[in-house]
């Protein structure tokens, strides 16, 4: 099907009239090269500042995303009435408004994961390298604790403990199946954006779109939050799970702790898988 | 009339000094041309895979927008309290919010429709061919109802019926024409938003404004629920309503269910009619 | 002082490296020329398709905007418990959501003010002719009229008039002179970010900031019903608080009307002087 | 090390392959030279409009901030049930959303302070002169004691005094660390954005990006803001606290006053040494 290949090599350029709305410009066919997959091990990066300026990125914005999101969770649930506080509404601001910010920031340092769901996603699809993505990880690890470690500094042991810490467990009334498929398809959701905002055919058509892409991944967030706190509080991001577990350590939450790993990861590869293979159709791309 | 009708080829740009807010640019003249109307049928289309691709992204986005915005309007409908909840502003925001990051995502790929009202409203105007726009109408809604179906697992048949299942009916206190009155004007800010943020004129003239157009388009959702979830629960976009009906299927929901194809069709014509005659006026430019 | 003639026409840029946030990039000096000065009168406007156009928009767009504002008005107030509504936010969010999406709707067809103070504030700059303003604020108040009517046939007259039917008075506990105050100084927000949003020396200097002039502007709208809703219910739009006076049509409300012509047209000419002689310093720039 | 100071030179850009989400577009290396540290003393500054000019800019905005902003607070505290009013995520959204739109309004005309912990931190960094950011500082403070004026003079002395007029205090159960604490965290996120919104490496590679500068920056106030209403009420700005205190003054809100400079301008100093050692490696790249 020689007809077939051209067309998925010109993407949507062809019938482009049919698809008037939002951010397809496609005005001209600019100069597009599928990016080389990364390799799984890189020994230059070692000796690059740029690389260890990366880890060090993710750890800080890591630790802020914590510090902020979990005081704000702590806030509202420590309080008798919820009209006195931000609301449940508020708290799904500050994890969605956080990525948003922080993905601005760090987005040119580190490619602004701050989430290992992201990096394994992103990784899976030959993005980065082994050796960065776990490393990665383990500064995003770190920082999530450190964060949760300071909220619990201010707020006291006790009051942390007595109010959940922010920890995510699945909620009474829904079972393990159901909180993980929250977290699977909550996670498709993000990694899906992540993969649509910062397609480099996309970057290549419109150079305006990535701009904004820290927008509509912050947006993600937000809406997971609000459809998911009440089944899971929301994990979508095992470092943010892992932290506010370590720090708070009681046993219920050590208990559903496995559903905040594999699901996100479920999610993200389902989501690397959806993109590489129905939107950029590559595997059909033989040469 | 032949000033006016040059007036009207030139659009805008005559008296431009005399419009200075917002977007309005139109500093230079650009190469543009009115787009060819789509045909009706266009087989060349069928051997794409960007034609296949487009529908299946349209199911995927149908699917995520039903399964997150329903999945939030259980958790507030089933607390007693809505303080302990993201509220109906959290509603409000869990649709327009989607709207907002499935249009960015899928605007590449298959226009963002994900609502057959909008297909609709593009078919009047030509954009896209009925092909397309049927194949598009079929598969937002089964993405609807698969979206609808897996909260309803999460949730359990009891609760979800208990609880109203996100379906949209007339609320008690309005007539059926107040609530096809809703339904219309809403769609039409919605449509007419859509075609206003991916005017082909207007992209030419400024290039960068599509950039921005998911964020209008959303807005647009959220507001028209902020207004009309009292009344109808805001349906405009008939896959939806269709998804939580089928899978919420009791008779009261089934007895309003035209309304919410009915008034969405309506508004997207008057849209379609409005941007067509009043701000194109292309049925004035007869050559 | 030659020398501060030259810097007022330089404006900002000799000293930019100083300069380092937000939009300033003014990284090479653009093509920027003082558009002339609107005529009072100009009749090869009335001659054209996009004078009348640009009423008709107006008019759509103030129908829209008190159609979804004052219908969310009603769902709020009307409810014995705000729990269970968007609350007085999601009001506010109403008004300044409505005004992000329309003005970038209608900001290349009429300029998007959909106000009759930014119509009277960009008159007094000189924007646009005279004509031209009378024609938008009769249209803006004829839009209102028609939008506010809509929700009460919605609504039905008995509940419209016990719930206040969205019309501004000045709330008890204040002053006519804090009402007046909070008018004006509501207005000189929103005008203020107007001519910020849309300076014709900011778009030559850098073309891609009016893309944003919506946003910010729908904010300003936003932030001041955050602020002033307790106190006068927030006009700054005189079409908008006519249009509600004169559906609702009570005796209290008619007694304040005056502050809501009064205090958007003081703040609209401080903002109009405020931008003219401080930020452009166009009476020192003598030839 | 040639091979590092290499590295450090070329930034991110020569790992850029693995980097991919956001806003790093990075395509072409474009012609970015460091700007030359401000003086500290630059006497061709008080001879041009565009200095006096900023500081007036400076005065307005930071007067509105206040005026909004604290209105916001006293309507919110002042009535006996919290659901009818705009809520404390709407105080959040006050202090947020201001920020955003006064930096979009005045970013060309004075860089956008607002804040004399961010005048701090950008001479710290060498951004602006000393006799700028003293002079810019004493205007922020007058326009907050005038803005926090404003508010005291609609609401009336007694009702303000009774309901604490928006100044700033550590709440019952923190101690005087937490709370500086909190100060440092939350100023080193909003200055911390401001630098990465605003490198002008950033801008050199991303002509677009100093584009969206204001809404990161807007949002990161706002996500302080959920998170540390609870303890501080949410200084990281001491003009806001400095106005709010000198219209209040009560003897508790000056017990705590310190915290509200000392916290924020520490916050802004680590903000300014992350991103000059670790972000820039600026030391490190000795000629």
């Amino acid at each position: 099907m020689e007809g077939k290949e051209e067309d998925v090599r010109l993407g949507a350029n062809k019938f482009r009239e049919h698809q008037p709305i939002g951010t397809a410009a496609q005005v001209q066919d600019k100069d597009y090269q599928e990016p080389p997959p990364a390799p799984l091990f890189d020994p230059s990066e070692l000796a690059s500042w740029s690389f260890w300026r990366a880890g060090i990125a993710e750890f800080i914005a890591t630790f802020l995303f914590l510090y902020i999101t979990v005081l704000t969770v702590m806030g509202v649930v420590k309080s008798p009435t919820k009209c006195g506080t931000v609301g449940i509404q508020g708290i799904a601001w500050a994890f969605g408004g956080m990525i948003f910010a922080l993905v601005y920031c760090t987005a040119g340092i580190s490619g602004g994961h701050i989430n290992p769901a992201v990096t394994f996603g992103l990784f899976l699809a030959r993005k980065l390298s082994l050796t960065r993505a776990l490393y990665y990880i383990v500064m995003q690890c770190l920082g999530a604790i450190a964060g949760a470690g300071v909220v619990r500094g201010f707020e006291g042991g006790t009051t942390y403990k007595l109010n959940g810490g922010g920890a995510n467990t699945i909620a009474h009334g829904y079972t393990k199946g159901s909180g993980l498929g929250a977290e699977i398809i909550g996670t498709f959701v993000l990694v899906y954006t992540v993969f649509s905002a910062t397609d480099a055919k996309r970057s290549a058509r419109d150079s305006h779109v990535p701009i904004l892409a820290p927008l509509p991944i912050g947006f993600a967030v937000f809406l997971v939050h609000l459809a998911t706190i009440p089944i899971t509080g929301t994990g979508i991001n095992p470092a943010r799970s892992l932290g506010a577990a370590i720090i708070y350590n009681k046993d219920h939450a050590w208990d559903d702790h496995w559903v905040f790993w594999v699901g996100p990861f479920i999610g993200a590869a389902l989501a690397a898988l959806y993109h590489t293979v129905v939107i950029r159709a590559i595997p059909f791309k033989n040469k």
